[in-house]
């Protein structure tokens, strides 16, 4: 049966099968070992058998939670492979109770400001030990929090199965050096660690520092008339104010230090594993309280209440971000290695257009207009094409995410990587602020599942669907992820995958979480 | 009378009436003469000696339009000096019919994508003598555009006088080249001007130029595995494809290159003319039934229908731009000049605190972490201050707009002005979508509305204050805004001018227009 399958998977993918970086878990192409061997998510407990019977693009099994297994909240998972793009699945996902331990800061690589060059270091993190299957810990042991990720991977798994195995002890390690303050509820976090609040007389004494900048300051704004605040008198010095900051910045600035250095650790360990491609990162951190969405990347996550949708991530694509990435290419124009040029325009330029009037988008642009061509602008677009069409330097349709330090344009020296961004957008939503019904969702999906699917269809989808079930049967929440991989993937006809309407479905990986958000109420 | 005011004017602002670049129009620092004189907005008619009674910081007179002229859409128009924060009245305004006739392109300077280094021209716009009076136009003619503009100055008033004098034309002048296809909605404008639609085969034959880039692209999506659309064969090329413009993104790129193109000239000019300072700039174009509002600032502008608030603009800030400025700093740090640094910290380091662990930004986050203070961070932040008082490079606390390029550090040959950006944020509403009825409005204003009353609150007022008006009578937009600035100013008490709920009312310029929406509805 196995080998039938195989036969036939080989047969309709033709060359990619064996095709090198998009097959497989890259080590074909390198001598150096893998990092970890290619996986289904952990919490699906598949045997190898299992395993390779999952990348079968003709069948496309949808994979979900056995009954036996059980997710924290009684979370909903499901997933499907492609339809022959690449031979194995490249999404991963990740369900985890982690905890944050106390433990010196050592232990932990701290975060590094973008001013120095990121040193390399052997990686001193755990690969996965401390993964926790019980959800309640005694709070002197550390910071509890739950945790769902998913990885969506591109030319090549590697990246996505490190990632899906290391992005929440990184997460962890950032929250380490907060557990105490973000405890300590009722104090805002202080400025300096190891200080009292508020008793640093920082601007008393004569402070040896930068003191020209700082009475200069508030020189000018007393003469030189820049805009200042209403007053008829000159203004009191106004650097003795301390800025506040809330205990959720400081969680949200540890998811983004959290990415920052997974990315620095795969960049750093590539010169000792094999790990191939990148991959985008959806994560949800739910902590004291609030859940803490962060996407670097295309996949998307939206909360259903009440049958209302609470859209919690943006996608970062070609499009959404040409501004940062044309702007980019304007300061630093050897990133585009004088075969490409930061100017848009609506299709490619002929020579013999050369001294006629063409639209183009700077970067300072949302609007066109007309210039006129110059031999510069036969240069192949920074950004080209459309939608889902849309790419950077006509390599990738994907801005943010982690890894791709070696992707190069094709038959060129010039690096993808610096037009990327490894940081997350995170967005907040209070779930104590809400009371929760049963049929109260998170969704999250990779591209495959929003590529066919609006908002209002999955949240239609799904909302039917848990209506219909048992409010009291916990396997309610895969049963719900199973139709929505089913919806958006469709069903082999003779042209191919189809959905509703006779819409094509989704020929790309799909994976979905669907996170009951009334646990979350039941939290501690 | 005026001898008085002047001298208790005088005696009350102390130094600055005698103090340079925020008194006056600049002339008293410079031999070179000014573009314009000093002025009130010409729709006011004011005589010399009202200009100069306008300018009383203890009455605060508010000055409206009066009963005998009238501008277009019967737009309501209110304007009061500052408490003393500068001499002059540093905010303008205009209000035109403007038309954008069929010229020869060499009559305005292209615009220049930016790649190119500036040139040095000679200014080749007029000096405003293409002032409409009159609404009704042969189209022949041109295309005519209704304008609103407010200009907030700051560090003297002549940008703002040269702006509110000219921008105007620039917007004419960027909308001259795309008259035509502007007129014709019936076909999408064409990328290529003097062609066909459609007709040029520009993949056909053998392009010279930049061939590999083509199938480069081709190729390496077929083979390399980057993120592609879902498909089971290799994808076909897909760079016939040609992205389609609208006609509304012609006029949004035409305001955005005009704004480039003013800020240019400032920078021109100030070689011949004395141009003191810069200013923030909010104009509103209504063409085609539609409006576009543009904003360089920290200006505002609502739409209030049926008591409903529809915000058009967002405000440029050093909080709200931070990571944008920070980037910059990180990318180009002599643009710092050794003095400060692109992290942000709560407060000033000082040299003791070295070695301990404070909070700090970077530019990837918009949360907090903490870091290890080093020597490098004892420089001055780029970003410092909250709301109101936050500046940038220790100067500015508004971080888009025209001119400013003179300004540097006090003290320092640091300039502010590569921070700024003159571009604005360009919104749509399109009038025809909506019924209009005769209390629903614009709302223009600088930032002394905005910074004591409320989005709210001037819906609440000017909502109020129409339904209490003969809806016949064309003079209540123009009480509505005096009664608007009468609000924002509040009464001279002992301890200052005061607003309800013994608030401090602004003591910074206000000026207001007030446009209903129901003339939109009524042009051809």
């Amino acid at each position: 049966m196995l080998t039938r399958v195989k036969t036939a998977v080989a047969g309709f993918m033709g060359g990619i099968m064996t095709g090198g970086s998009s097959g497989g878990a890259g080590n074909s192409s390198s001598d150096l070992p893998l990092k970890f061997p290619y996986m289904r998510p952990e919490f699906l407990g598949l045997s190898a058998d299992e395993i390779e019977c999952s990348a079968d693009h003709i069948a496309r099994p949808i994979l979900i939670l056995k009954e036996t297994r059980r997710l924290p909240w009684a979370t909903g998972y499901a997933e499907v492979i492609n339809a022959g793009k690449s031979a194995l699945n490249e999404d991963q996902a990740c369900c985890e109770v982690v905890v944050a331990r106390r433990r010196p800061m050592s232990y932990c690589p701290p975060s590094t400001p973008s001013k120095t060059p990121t040193a390399k270091r052997r990686n001193s993190l755990p690969n996965g030990e401390f993964y926790m299957s019980t959800f309640h810990l005694q709070e002197s042991e550390g910071l509890v929090f739950h945790y769902w990720a998913l990885f969506d991977g591109h030319a090549g798994s590697g990246a996505a199965v490190v990632a899906s195995r290391l992005l929440q002890h990184h997460i962890a390690c950032q929250l380490q050096a907060v557990i105490e303050i973000l405890r300590n509820l009722h104090s805002p976090p202080p400025t300096m660690l190891g200080e009292e609040p508020d008793s640093s007389p920082y601007l008393q004494g004569n402070p040896p520092g930068p003191h020209r900048a700082l009475t200069r300051a508030a020189s000018l704004r007393g003469a030189a008339g820049a805009p200042s605040s209403p007053s008829s008198t000159p203004p009191p010095p106004r650097f003795y104010m301390e800025k506040k900051v809330q205990h959720e910045s400081l969680v949200i600035g540890a998811i983004e230090n959290a990415f920052k250095e997974m990315d620095a650790q795969l960049e750093r360990e590539k010169q000792v594993y094999s790990i191939s491609g990148g991959c985008t990162a959806l994560t949800v951190v739910y902590l004291l309280g609030k859940l803490y969405v962060g996407n670097a990347g295309d996949s998307r996550a939206i909360i259903i209440r009440s049958n209302e949708i609470v859209s919690m991530s943006t996608e970062f694509t070609p499009e959404s971000e040409r501004q940062r990435l044309q702007f980019l290419g304007y300061m630093q124009p050897q990133l585009l290695g004088n075969e490409f040029t930061h100017l848009e325009f609506p299709r490619r330029v002929q020579r013999k257009e050369v001294g006629k009037r063409m639209l183009y988008r700077d970067f300072t642009m949302n609007g066109w207009a007309y210039k006129t061509v110059e031999d510069e602008d036969l240069k192949f677009p920074l950004i080209y094409g459309e939608g889902k069409k849309a790419r950077v330097l006509a390599t990738i349709g994907v801005t943010r995410g982690l890894g791709d330090h070696d992707l190069k344009v094709h038959d060129s020296n010039i690096y993808i990587k610096p037009f990327l961004s490894c940081i997350p957008e995170v967005r907040v939503y209070n779930l104590t602020q809400h009371e929760h019904g049963t049929d109260d969702v998170m969704v999250m999906g990779t591209d495959g599942l929003w590529d066919v699917l609006t908002n209002e269809e999955v949240t239609e989808a799904v909302s039917t669907f848990l209506s219909n079930c048992d409010p009291d049967d916990l396997h309610r929440y895969t049963m719900a992820a199973q139709d929505l991989v089913m919806r958006a993937r469709g069903v082999l006809r003779d042209r191919g995958w189809r959905i509703t309407n006779e819409r094509l479905g989704s020929g790309d990986d799909i994976s979905v979480f669907i996170i009951p958000l009334m646990y979350g109420n039941r939290q501690p």
